[in-house]
């Protein structure tokens, strides 16, 4: 299984333009032969808009609202069939990110998106055998906000039986599977939670 | 029907104790003669801790993981029959904070929390007619965090079809409903999206 995979923690980093911070590492993934590119444009409400743009810009590719991208993934029945495509021998690569990305791995049980739309399932598509967190944001230890911080959000996730470990992808991260092997691109490095045995 | 709720947005305020600012408002909403208090600790993972922890500092009422409490309360088939005992003549009063607040409400599609278990739907028990946004944050525009604000996920929300108005319930604020009538409580007050109608 040849899979190709670029997950990015998000499309803008702050202080940059649109993939600024992954432009390089896109190009290199896609490579010079590389002529068409499939768009999902459905975690989007104006796809037709979010097309163009990306269309223009090459930005927030997968971007947008998970539940609604999975959602619609479901509806238009093309999960099986991308993770067939992209798991196959020469397979189709993929690049996904923040909502993208969330869908590429095993379950969107760790995405940060508000559940704005009810799909079938939290399961996504697979590609990875594990789950991510895009725009991972570690314990701000002066913050007045009493909302749980994302660390508590995993643990709480890892208190449920049969969930997976998370990795943390902090803003300006991306990850690159290249069949079984990953490696970790960008500047910010990511965090990665594995579920403690003894809280089954 | 003389429903009686008070949905509070948070159970602590920083740089406060538990429940303190809305202490008052919570002797007043039970007042004297309440001598038993019912309370759902399925939002948290160890169910004794938690309920041993608000037996002994009546804290967190109703706080935790907005989808695991909604999943445990149609796991164990309550959500009909609170919605019977609440909404019905001379009720039995209703408080939540935090996920309580959410699962008080039409749906939990306007929660904040992380989706870590699949409830069988994100209609909650439907004590008022509107859905509610605890912990909310105003758009930061110091932030560095690419993520969505919390105006745009709700704006996300309302691109669908049929879906409710929002009260942005601030730290520090609650909503005391007697009957048909909200009366907003609390120092930081709350912000109202409605849905747009030119949306649809």
């Amino acid at each position: 299984m040849k899979r190709r995979l670029l997950l990015v923690s998000n499309s803008t980093l702050h202080g940059g333009g649109y993939l600024d911070h992954c432009q390089q590492h896109i190009c290199d993934f896609f490579g010079k032969d590389v002529k068409r590119v499939l768009f999902v444009p459905y975690a989007l409400h104006d796809r037709d808009a979010y097309t163009k743009t990306a269309r223009n810009k090459f930005k927030t590719l997968g971007g947008g609202n998970t539940f609604r991208l999975l959602k619609s993934l479901y509806d238009n029945k093309v999960v099986t069939e991308i993770r067939r495509r992209v798991m196959e021998q020469d397979g189709i690569p993929y690049m996904g990110s923040s909502a993208g990305t969330n869908v590429a791995t095993i379950s969107i049980n760790t995405t940060n998106d508000m559940p704005i739309v009810y799909p079938p399932s939290f399961s996504a598509i697979g590609l990875v055998p594990f789950n991510i967190n895009p725009h991972y944001l570690d314990p701000d230890p002066h913050s007045r906000h009493m909302g749980e911080t994302r660390e508590q959000r995993i643990t709480q996730y890892h208190e449920e039986p049969d969930t997976q470990s998370v990795l943390g992808l902090r803003e300006g991260s991306m990850l690159l599977v290249e069949g079984n092997k990953a490696t970790l691109l960008g500047s910010t490095k990511a965090r990665l939670f594995s579920r403690c045995p003894t809280l089954v």
